[in-house]
C-alpha cells in the first residue's frame, strides 16, 4: 500500500476562499492527508478550524515558524512532507524560504512573491535545498489545456503567429474593499498583494497559461494599466501587447471591473497550420480550427482515448459528458505534486505524470509582471494622439 | 469536533466506473471515511483494491453478508454507519434488504431494484428498520436543478404545461458488449440490469429529474422502446409521451445509440408564466424564459446569493465562473446523507439540508419504468398508419 | 438577357406577416417582378398596397377570379407567369385550383390545403394542367439543410436509427386571438386554419423537414394533441412518436405555448455511422457527430467549397461568417421556382437547381397531419396509467 | 405612390464580392432601382454584367466620368439619384469627388479614401455640394447594434470603462494573393488598398463600431502591426491599445491570418452600471450584463417591441427567431440612404430614420487608421523587454 502524503497548511482560515479549495483538491484523490496547520494569525481561529478539519490539537501551531520547527522534530513517518501556502501574497516569500530551509517541500499559491527578485531568490533556495516547489497555476492543470499544449508542441498548429489571452472578471467593479469584504481588502492593498493588483491576481494566470500552452516566452510587453475604481490603490484593469520568442504577437487583457464577467479566462492560439481556443468556464471543450476542414470540438473525458494526449487522459477522472471542473483541475496539481514526492522517495512503481508548475514558472511570471509594471509607468512617447 | 461518518462499500472494484465516483464524492467534503468494503466477488480483487484505498485488511470482507455481520459486532464508534451499494442492479435488492435488517443505513445506486415490486418491499423494510435509504439520483443534486425546483415550487413559472426531458448517449451505438466491455456487458444483460436497458440505466434519471423539478407525478405514459443494435437483448432507445398530474404534457426520450452524444441529460419546463431550461453538460447555467422580458442566464456559485435559493447555495462550493461538475453534485448527495445520519444522532448543532432522494423516489421511478415496459409491449392499436 | 419572371400575388395585405416575406424573397435575386395582385378582400386595401408596391392600378384586382381571367387575356410577354398564394389556409385550395386551370403556375403557402383529400385533388389538377406547383416549405431551403440531406443520401450517417425534430414557439401562450391579434385570430380559427392548429401551422414544417433530410417517409404515428389555452379551438401543443420506413424511430414535438421560444425548429438525425444536428435559429451551422473523431462544425458560405455539396453552395450568396437568414432561404425557393419556369421555356442555357418542394410534398405533409389528428382522437387503450 | 430612388454603380463587375451584396441590399426593400453603371474598366464586362442585370445598353458607360456627364444630361425624373462606389479603395476618392461635383449623392464603400487628408477633402466637397454622402459601415446597421448604442446613450451602462472590439478573419492566412485570387490581390496591394492592409479592410469596421456604439471618440492609440505572411506588403494582423474620450480604455484587434475565423467582428462594452456584448456572426443576440441580476439575452425581431429601441425595431423586418443577417443589415443602410434622398425632396410624409454613417464617420475612421500607422512605425521606446 502506497503511503499517503502528509500536508501542512499556512493560511486558509475562516473567510478565506482559496484555502478551502486547496483542501478539497488535496482530498479528492485520497492521496494526501492534512496533518497540521496554521490557518490564521489568530490561534483561536486556527484551533477551531483545525478541530473542524479533524486535526489533533498538538499539530495546530501558533505560527509557521513554530510549525516548521516542531514538525521537523517529528519522526520521518509522522511529520508533514510539504506545506501548502495559501496566505496573502506578501507572506509567501518568508514562509516558503523558511519551509525550504527547514527541509519541507512547498506548494505555494500564485504569485509566488511580490517581486521578481524574491522569486529568483526562492528559485535559488529551492535548488540549494533540493526540495520540490509547486505553484498553484491551477488553470494549466485542466485536461484540455494539457491537450492544447500537446497540439502546439507536436506541431499541429505549425508556427505560432498570434495569441489572444484574456481574463475578465467583474467582482471588483465596485469599491467593496471599503466595505470590509475580506478577499477584496487584501487583494487591493499594495502592502499585502504587492504592487500589481488585477495584474498580480489574475494577469499572472493569463501569462502562465499563454506560455504553458505555446511553449514560447513573452519577450516584450507594451501595456496600459488602469484603476477604474476611484480610491483603489492598485490596477484593476490590464491591457498588454505581447511579443513572443519565435515571432508570434499577442494580446493579454485582464480586468476585475468587467461587470458580470465571472472567471472568464480564455485563450486563442493561431499558427500557420491551425488554431485552438479554450475557455475556462467551459473547460471540457477545446475548439480546433483548420484551414481546410471543419472546426472540431474536442471533449475531455477518459473514454476519449483515441483523441486526447496521455497527459490529458491522466488528468481526467470521468467519461465524456460528466463535467469535471475547477476542483478537479486543482486536484491534478496536488496529485502530481504528491506523486513527485513519492517518486523521489522510491515509493511508486511506475513513473507518474510530474506535470505541475514549479518555481521556474513562478519566476517567469513575476518577470512578466514587473516588465508590465515598468512599461505602464513609462508611457511617455508610447501613445499617438488622434487629431 | 463533529465525527466523520463511516462508510462501507459493496461493489466498485477494478474496472467499475461508478464506484470510484462514489468514493471521490464521499471524500470531497471531508465528512466521510471509507472504512470497510467488498469491492468484488473475487476476494483477491477486494484485497488489492482495499489496500490501494488504505483500508485495513481485517475490514475487507469476502461478501456482503460477512461484512454486515462482522461490522455489526464492532463497537458503535467503530463500525460503519452506512453501506454504499454500487453493484450491478440485480444485486441491489438483496444487499439493501440485508443491510437494513442489520441496522445499517443504505445509500444505493439507481435503479434501486429491477422491479417495482422489489422497490416497494424495500420501502417497507426501510420503514420497518427506521434506517435512512438514499438513492443516487445524482443529477438532482446540481445546485441549479435545486434552483429550478425552487422556481417551480414558488410559482414563478405559473401552472405547468409542458415538460421535455431527454437523455441521449452514444456509447452503446455499437455492440461493444460482445467485445467484453465490462460496463456494456452487464448493462445490456437482462439478468444483471433487469428488463429495462437504456430505460433502466438513464431513463430512470430522466424520470426522476422531471418529477423532482416539477413536483408533479407522471400519471400516464405511452411509449416506444427499441433495440437498434441487433442481438442486443434490452432496449437501447426510448421515446415516451407523458401526462402529468395537474395537466402538463411531456416527452421523455433517452438513447444509448445516439452517436457522439455524451451524457446529454437536459430538461425544459414550460408554464403559464415562464419557462426554464437546464443541461447537465453545462450544469452551471440555468436559462429562464419569460413572456415579457429578456431571457435570463442564471449561474451557479456561492457569490450569486441575491439570486439563488438557499438549497442551491448550500449545494455550491465555489464562486461563479469556477465550474463545479459531476463529482461535486454527487458529493452533495453524500454530504446530505452524512448530515442526515449525524442529525439523527444529535451530532449537529444546526439542522442541515436534508435534500437527497430516498427510497420513495426509488419506488416512483421503478413504477414509471414498469409502466413504460408494459405500454411498449402492448402496442396494438396505438399507432396510426400513414397511407 | 434572361427575362424576369412575372409574379402575381393573392393575399399579403396590410397586417399580414408572410406576404411581405414572400415579396422580399422574390425581390432579392432580381429575377422576379411582382406585376399584379389581390392583396386583400377589401379593394381599397389592395389599391393602397399595390400603389406602395408600384404596381399599375389596372393590374390590381378585386378578387382572384378576376385576376386569373384578366391576366389570361394579356399577351404572353406581359401576363403573370405564376401566382403566389399567401392567404389563410382555407382559401389555398380554391385559388390554387383555379390558377392551375387558368394556366398559371402556383407557388403556395403551407399547408397547401386543410385536408389531405384536397391536397390529392390539387396534385391531380397539377398533373392535368402541366403547371408547376411549389410549396413554401422554406426551412428546407437553407443551405445547410440541403447539405444535411446530401450527407444522409450519400450514406455518411449509415442507416438511420433516430430522428428528433422539434418546433417550439411561444407566441400563443396567451389567448391573444381574443384581443384581435390578426395572425393569432385566423390561425386558431378552425374555419380558416383547418382542423390542425399548431400541428398545421408549424408541425407541417417539422414533418417536411424530417422527411426532406432523411429521405424516409413517416409510416406510423402515435400522438398527443393539447389545447393548453382554455377556449382555444385548435391544438396548441403537439407530441408525436414516429416510425419511419427503413426502421428509424423518431419524435416530433411542436408547441405554440412554450414561452419565450421564438422559432425553434431543430432536427437531430442519428444513424449507424454518424449523426447531424441543425437549428433554424442558427442556420449557418451544421453539427456533425462521429463515433471515432471529434464533433465537426460545418458552416454555410460560398467559400466553403471543399466542404459543402453543390446544392448547398448554390443556395448560398455570401462567404462564411456573413450570416444569411430566413429571407435568403425563402429567396432560394423563389429563385428555384423562377428558374424552373424559365428552364421549361428554354430560356436558360444551363439546367438550374430545381430543388423546391412541390405539390407532392404538400400531399405527404397533409397525410401526416391527418394521421396525427386521427390518432390523437382515438386515444383509447393507448396509455398506461402509473399506479 | 412614392417614387423609387435611382442608383448608378461604379465597380462590382464579375469576380467582385461586395458589388453583388450592394445590389441585393439595394433591391431587398423595393425602394431602389439600379439604372446605370460602370461595372468594370473593361467595357465588355460592363456590358455583359449590365445585360444580366437588365440595364438598358445606353446606360452602361465606359468609365465613371462618362457616366456622371451623361447622366447629368438626363431629365430629373430619369437620371440616377446617387452613385454606389464599390471599387478598390484607391479609386474611391476621385470617383466620389467627381460625383459630388456633378451633383450626385454618393454611397461609398469603406474606407472612403486611402489617406485621412483625402477624407477631409471629401468632407469639404460634400459640404460644398450639399449632397448626401453615405459610407458602408454596414455592421453598425444591425438592429441590435443600434439597440446597443441606445443602451449606452441612455445611460443604462453608466460611465464607460472598457471596450474590447475584435475582428478576426483567416482567409489571408496563406499568400493567396500570389495565386491570383482577385479579392486578395488588390486588398494586399498598397497601390490599390492604401498603406493599411488588414487595418484598412476590417480594422476600419472595428473602429467605427466602437465609436458608433459608445458615442466616444478614440483619442489615443498604441499599436503593433504585423505582416505574418512573408512577402505580403501590408499588415495582416493588428493589435491596438485604445484610450477613449471620457476615460474608457480599450483594445482593438483584427487579423486576416487567424485560421478558420470567418468574419468574427465582436464588441464588448463595460460601464460602471452594466455591460453589453455583441457578435456579428450571431447578430440577432445581444448579451446584457448587470451587477445585481442575471445576464439577459436580448433578441432582434419586430415583435420584441417592449424591449427594443425605436431604431432597432425600424431596422428589423421579421419576428424574433426568424434570423436576419448580413444582407438585411446592409439593406438598412440603403433604405436609410434612399429615404434621406426622398425626404430632402419632400417625397415622404413622415420623417424617416436617417441613421446611416456619413462622410464624417469616414473621416474619423481614416484619422484612426493614420494614427495607428504612425504609432506602429515609431515603436522606439514603446516596448519593455523581459529579461
Amino acid at each position: 500500500m502506497t503511503r499517503r502524503v502528509r500536508m501542512g497548511m499556512v493560511g486558509g482560515g475562516p473567510g478565506a476562499f482559496i484555502g478551502a479549495v486547496h483542501r478539497m483538491a488535496a482530498r479528492l484523490d485520497g492521496k494526501i492527508d492534512l496533518v497540521c496547520g496554521v490557518f490564521s494569525s489568530d490561534p483561536e481561529k486556527t484551533r477551531s478550524m483545525g478541530k473542524e478539519l479533524g486535526i489533533p490539537a498538538e499539530r495546530l501551531y501558533a505560527d509557521y515558524r513554530e510549525m516548521f520547527e516542531r514538525e521537523s522534530q517529528l519522526s520521518l513517518g509522522q511529520r508533514m512532507d510539504f506545506v501548502s501556502i495559501v496566505t496573502p501574497n506578501y507572506l509567501h516569500y518568508d514562509i516558503a524560504r523558511l519551509a525550504l530551509a527547514s527541509g519541507f517541500h512547498v506548494f505555494c499559491e500564485k504569485p509566488v512573491t511580490t517581486t521578481a527578485q524574491e522569486a529568483v531568490l526562492l528559485r535559488e533556495e529551492t535548488a540549494r535545498s533540493d526540495r520540490l516547489f509547486g505553484v498553484a497555476f491551477n488553470y494549466s492543470a485542466y485536461p484540455l489545456v494539457k491537450h492544447a499544449r500537446h497540439l502546439v508542441r507536436s506541431g499541429k498548429l505549425g508556427e505560432l503567429r498570434k495569441v489572444v489571452v484574456e481574463y475578465p472578471q467583474g467582482w471588483l467593479a465596485f469599491p467593496i474593499e471599503q466595505e470590509g469584504q475580506k478577499q477584496a481588502s487584501w487583494r487591493t492593498d499594495p502592502a499585502k498583494a504587492g504592487p500589481a493588483g488585477c495584474l498580480g491576481d489574475i494577469g499572472t494566470h493569463a501569462f502562465h497559461l499563454a506560455e504553458y500552452i505555446t511553449g514560447c516566452s513573452v519577450t516584450e510587453v507594451c501595456a496600459d494599466l488602469t484603476s477604474h475604481v476611484q480610491s483603489r490603490r492598485v490596477d484593476d484593469d490590464v491591457s498588454v501587447l505581447l511579443r513572443f520568442a519565435g515571432g508570434a504577437r499577442g494580446i493579454l487583457h485582464a480586468s476585475q471591473v468587467s461587470i458580470d464577467e465571472e472567471n472568464g479566462l480564455s485563450i486563442r492560439v493561431y499558427g500557420t497550420q491551425g488554431a485552438l481556443e479554450w475557455h475556462q468556464e467551459e473547460p471540457n471543450t477545446l475548439i480546433l480550427k483548420w484551414p481546410d476542414r471543419p472546426r472540431e470540438i474536442v471533449r475531455a473525458g477518459v473514454n476519449y482515448s483515441q483523441r486526447l494526449c496521455t497527459e490529458a487522459l491522466a488528468a481526467s477522472r470521468l467519461p465524456c459528458g460528466h463535467p469535471e471542473g475547477f476542483i478537479e483541475a486543482f486536484a491534478n496539481l496536488y496529485r502530481a505534486f504528491a506523486d513527485a514526492i513519492l517518486w523521489r522517495e522510491g515509493e511508486l512503481d511506475n513513473p507518474p505524470q510530474l506535470d505541475f508548475p514549479t518555481i521556474e514558472a513562478g519566476v517567469r511570471v513575476m518577470q512578466c509582471v514587473e516588465a508590465v509594471l515598468v512599461n505602464a509607468q513609462a508611457s511617455g512617447g508610447k501613445w499617438t494622439r488622434i487629431t
